[in-house]
């Protein structure tokens, strides 16, 4: 029986979290979870998994939860984030919040020496080299919740790591693949979040349609398996059916296939070493799919991929910037304040005006985020 | 440094692993081998390779060797084979001859705790059982050398075998894919020699046109990994990138892809568990190839491979009647004594006359096979 506490239960890798603990309740048990402001939610997650320790947002639905159900600890804000992940009966902590405020609760779970279940690509990017170090120091096992990163980690199981040449992270392409840079000047918030393979979150099908999504993967992966930016590809395959690759020196490439569904790298993560059946899940039947496209990525057509590889190469506060300034920006672009092609224009500009800090500790990550996110809402208004 | 002893040298499995041996001075020493009748090219490889102990067919040719090569212990025969499976210097033993006259060897390399590398489809298609019984007993790893079966083992490095819930050997489709059978009455044994994607002997060549090769892998894959028939599956693939595939109950789908090149499993034989650079090594583009294609397998169409599905699931002695039926009827198909067609004629005839005897021992084993060798030219001749 493994404790679990989770942050961002109400997001859709949380919900899938929760799916994936009900379905096998000899294996998981959710002892803490964190929502934001969905009460109703939160109210209806409470009475089904009778957990321990909550966590929203505002004090006064802590209070008013709290009324309601006497028997569940209510807690709130930051230190409510905290709190969950650090709760003393759990052995796993999920993160799977959006944005930076899941990375000083990670950094709390990893000094318990949790296992570290992160979907929260934020953390990695912005702050790798701590969170890295943290695990390293405190022996915390960090396992990628992300499909192409628990790819990766499945195709390096057992192996030695001085064996791996390469990373090949595939990309679907996301919902414009089909469309020439001229053509996504008209595009509209609508056909943006029409992903072809995936069903996920708004932010993450715009980044997914940027390829800025592919390049935070990308970050992460240098920062999960400590792999070079020159030894990290990008390889478009538009059936999203093998999850990624790992190229070993004697030629060999190892990968992970699967139908598309979230509930497996979110549950590998939760058994790894060790699998179990994933309840209600589709086989992969390829014979039925009958055939798999690549394509090289072309860098000037995903124009928010390079600008990742550049930030990731130069390292330091500028992942920082590159992040929050994409966050802030597509935040304007489904708000309808800017067009598809000016959010890599909106990141580049701020990333054109940085004064780059190499191995920043945690405020001033905090700091540059903060005020990145600012200065794009500034650009427009 | 792994000392080596090398069955079948002069064959194509053979003369890879002496490629890979000699290109790594510093990992491998190659020092026991045997051939066959080519003395030219035994003569040879003891110039470039200096073993301490080979054996040859003939008791005549050993004595001229020994001559010429005063420093080489020279030997024959079937007592030679078994020499040089049980050099005591070699702690890895790779069988890469032909047929059944490996088997002996094999078990006497097991009884030594040897780890044992085999190419030998014969010895566990016929003998499974027994080596797979000894190879526990006596602690022998069992690593395969069979593009296919070394493809599984990459796929379940460092995972729980029970949580396995399926095999999936891909398959070419042999120089005939694109033909229906009616077109297969008249294709010709150059027809047949032409396979697309592997340069190999032409035995396994017409094995890879009827499919009974995907037919004796499936059986080798029952006996390797413990796994019922029909949780082994067949799947066309024509472009052979992915060497085979293992399906977790998670539905996970782990897979070894490479270009294809037969060194690749045979290195990763010699090295399990770690990995050293394949010298030469092609790395794999897959951008380049473009699409992989898959597709059912129909068993009316390849209907020997269906006849080793039912072989396999009776166990016993049909599994030697049918692959010394088929290596019999495949020899009379390249002597241009029968059709292509009258090959799994021929095999299915040997079924169905067949008395099976269940868990056979080494005796009955090589009795069967030789009087269905007899049997199979008698129709003939």
């Amino acid at each position: 029986m493994k404790k679990i506490s989770l942050l961002g239960a109400t997001g859709s890798i949380g919900l899938q979290t929760i799916d994936i603990v009900l379905a096998n309740p000899e294996s998981f048990q959710l002892v803490a979870f964190s929502t934001g402001r969905n009460i109703e939610k939160t109210r209806e997650l409470v009475t089904q998994i009778k957990p321990e320790l909550v966590s929203v947002q505002q004090e006064e639905d802590a209070r008013v939860l709290q009324q309601e159900f006497p028997h569940v600890s209510f807690t709130y804000g930051t230190k409510g984030l905290i709190e969950v992940a650090t709760h003393p009966e759990t052995t796993v902590f999920v993160n799977a919040v959006l944005g930076s405020v899941g990375l000083e609760s990670t950094l709390a779970a990893i000094h318990m020496s949790k296992n570290i279940a992160i979907a929260n690509k934020e953390t990695l990017v912005t702050a790798g080299h701590l969170v890295m170090a943290e695990a390293k120091k405190y022996n915390a096992p960090i396992l990628p919740v992300d499909s192409e990163h628990s790819a990766l980690y499945q195709s390096m199981n057992g192996e030695n790591p001085k064996a791996i040449e390469r990373l090949i992270l595939t990309a679907s392409g996301g919902s414009f693949r089909d469309k020439t840079r001229a053509e996504l000047q008209g595009v509209t918030v609508k056909d943006a979040l029409n992903h072809p393979n995936w069903s996920m979150g708004a932010k993450i099908t715009i980044d997914s349609a940027t390829m800025m999504n592919k390049g935070l993967e990308v970050i992460e992966a240098h920062v999960l398996f400590d792999m070079p930016y020159d030894n990290i590809d990008v390889l478009l395959h538009r059936e999203s059916i093998i999850h990624s690759m790992v190229e070993y020196h004697d030629t060999s490439v190892m990968a992970q296939l699967g139908t598309p569904d979230m509930r497996v790298p979110i549950q590998y993560a939760l058994t790894f070493p060790d699998r179990i059946p994933l309840i209600g899940g589709k086989r992969l039947n390829l014979a039925e799919i009958g055939k798999l496209h690549f394509q090289e990525v072309d860098f000037e057509r995903y124009h928010a991929l390079k600008l990742a590889y550049d930030a990731g190469r130069m390292g330091g506060t500028i992942l920082t910037a590159m992040n929050a300034a994409n966050e802030a920006a597509v935040a304007l672009f489904l708000e309808e304040k800017i067009t598809f092609l000016e959010i890599e224009a909106c990141i580049e500009r701020v990333m054109d005006a940085h004064n780059n800090i190499l191995l920043p500790d945690l405020e001033t990550i905090l700091h540059v985020d903060s005020e990145t996110r600012k200065l794009v809402r500034n650009m427009v208004e």
